[in-house]
């Protein structure tokens, strides 16, 4: 009988070129790291993967990769069993989904070529031809520290600079919803940004995501007037029972990918009635079969679902591609950081999202293939940067010495 | 790209020789009915599945399966889809999902047959070597109305009689778990039975399933009787609010295959504490990706998994020890009619349990052929016999003029 038994895994770091980018911990810094898996089994054929750049996912990457050698490339209870066999429990770190995620999405890659299927059908079929994803808007540094000039994007400090970019963005890529990333200033300020958005986008569906940035007690406070300008409020507080406060005094759904982010968070978040919607993410759920998983979960107590992301390239992008066109249930337009990244490391260079709309690649597995010559260039890098997890405070205090970040902060 | 298409969906309702096995509703009849689901794909490769044999399940399959042709052998989303069209809501009898399992299931088998691949490998992986099942010990009437003489297993009406089947049942098939079908007799009486089994069987684990028979009240006072029996108790009552008020006044786990069902049943179900174990059953609970699933909720929210069953044959048994030998968190024996069942529609006769165990069939798939000799005749009985739905309550009239029926009895 058929088997398609795992070869090698080979797991390589990169790091990557990321505008200065404000966040509730402080700001992006000039590299994103990344890690690209290869899945090889008999016959040559190589599955992809993009996951997370910290030495830590990557660590454990290399400690469960032998243990896959000889398996086969359908076997994710084995890849869940050894990864608890190889990746100690950390005590909040969530090394383990991250880890079985990096490898198993190139499993699906490589079983998708061996059997000549797209990824999407593999995970129950094609519910839509376009996935939509929305505009992801931060406030940003023109350029970064000590950098000779500003990036094509320009400071974003203001409304006026903050409308200005979202009509970039939707200029470029068409996309329909708008996403504030916030924690950064005061919250009146920021809701002055969304007004504006408003203004300027009259229909667009809003969402701001303040990172947890917020107390319980402003957040009541802001309520009335969020209520009127947004689809959903993402992640305003830390924790569920302060989620689960602010979803009882509101009719707003809240949003999260802070307080239900695994396993373990979802009967007392569900139980608390803490978050209506579920941003869900591959990368850090357990990869795509345990995603599938979260959004029949998600159907079955009604809770909306739609996609987070960090920086990413192209392999990561098909893969949450794949999986949002295989689910029906898909409520709000997916998260995605691609127009912020000018580099890539698959062939035929970015992909291409129009009308805020991604089709899926066309070809077997994830319908990627990846470029040689820029995974070594974008490992040089990796290698050169001497970054080891990513630090957004650090890079803050170059700009605002003294920055001390830490949530909730308003 | 390679695409696995539908070419025919056949389905065909078969009756075979079932004993007059008792429970809450009465006694089953001579015949049991089941139907035989063959969906052809390119390449003339057949998948196979088994499913009720109900005429309401039958005319769903036979509704819904015109819509798959032409689509992909895993477009399980188009499916559901086509389902929702087809297979009207019906207030409670819950056809969708029973329809939609007995397709999915002979899709599995065909996808695996044109990958090479078994359905445990597609499944997630194996997880066991054999799949442990429990022995299923009714009371029963020696024959059926009308019939000559006794069957092989007589008349099972008195404790002795209990211990004779369950030994008798434990030597052909070498069972650990045993499990009384209850509802039958006075409560006191059958916690007899249990009593009977617990001195000829001092380390078996017991089970007992009234089937919805009994008062909250009466559960209540027999309690302490029962935690000192069971490994589990089994729906001794109808409906979530009954068994949530038994659960609280217990640390004997409720188990379920009556009040838990459906994915509607799950937030209330939980919520309410009402059932520590699931006894899933692929045939309607949406067929073996979704049985997945909620063993995957299963173990997140803590709840023990274990397998229901109706009388059934071997395609049935193959694909449930496919589900079972996929499913890390299965912690009960599963539940199966199969050695009540002396016909077979497969090549090679009855698969073998040994040891209360069995091996997966070998081979892509299931692993299991069809018998068309068997099939023909199994459909002749069924043209014969003139049933268009199981009816137990008649049946026991039968034998119990003025039967009735119906729950709590007591």
């Amino acid at each position: 009988m058929t088997c398609h038994r795992i070869e090698d895994i080979r797991v390589t770091p990169i790091a990557f070129d990321d505008p200065p980018l404000l966040n509730v911990s402080g700001c992006h810094q000039p590299m994103a790291l990344r890690s690209i898996i290869e899945v090889e089994i008999e016959g040559g054929i190589v599955g992809l993967g993009e996951s997370y750049g910290s030495r830590s996912v990557v660590g454990g990457i290399e400690a469960l990769a032998p243990k896959m050698i000889g398996r086969d490339v359908m076997d994710l209870n084995a890849l869940w069993h050894f990864g608890r066999e190889t990746v100690p429990e950390d005590g909040g770190e969530r090394r383990l989904p991250r880890v079985v995620a990096a490898i198993e999405v190139a499993c699906w890659d490589a079983f998708g070529k061996a059997t000549g299927r797209r990824v999407v059908d593999l995970m129950g079929g094609q519910v839509r031809d376009e996935v939509p994803f929305s505009a992801y808007l931060f406030y940003k540094f023109g350029r970064h520290h000590g950098a000779g000039e500003d990036d094509v994007w320009g400071e974003v400090l203001t409304p006026e600079q903050l409308v200005d970019e979202a009509r970039r963005m939707v200029e470029l890529y068409g996309f329909d919803a708008l996403k504030l990333k916030a924690g950064v200033f005061d919250p009146e300020e920021e809701i002055a940004g969304l007004r504006a958005l408003r203004g300027a986008f009259p229909d667009a569906p809003l969402r701001i995501d303040p990172n947890g940035g917020w107390h319980v007690h402003t957040t009541l406070k802001l309520l009335p007037e969020l209520e009127e300008l947004l689809e959903y409020l993402e992640d305003p507080t830390i924790g569920i029972p302060g989620m689960a406060v602010i979803q009882k005094a509101t009719s707003l759904p809240l949003a999260t990918n802070m307080c239900v982010v695994a396993d373990d968070h979802l009967p007392p978040g569900i139980a608390q009635d803490a978050v209506r919607v579920i941003l869900s993410d591959h990368h850090y759920w357990g990869g795509l079969q345990a995603s599938r998983e979260l959004g029949r979960i998600c159907a079955i107590w009604g809770i909306g679902l739609s996609m987070h992301s960090n920086s990413h390239l192209g392999i990561s992008l098909a893969a949450m591609a794949h999986l949002a066109a295989a689910t029906p249930n898909l409520t709000y337009d997916c998260d995605t950081h691609y127009p912020w990244q000018t580099d890539e490391v698959i062939e035929g260079g970015k992909l291409a999202i129009e009308g805020g709309r991604l089709r899926l690649p066309e070809g077997p597995g994830l319908g990627v293939t990846l470029d040689r010559t820029a995974l070594a260039r974008l490992h040089r890098n990796y290698r050169e940067a001497g970054l080891t997890a990513r630090d957004d405070t650090s890079e803050m205090r170059k700009h605002r010495p003294g920055w001390i970040g830490g949530r909730p902060r308003y």
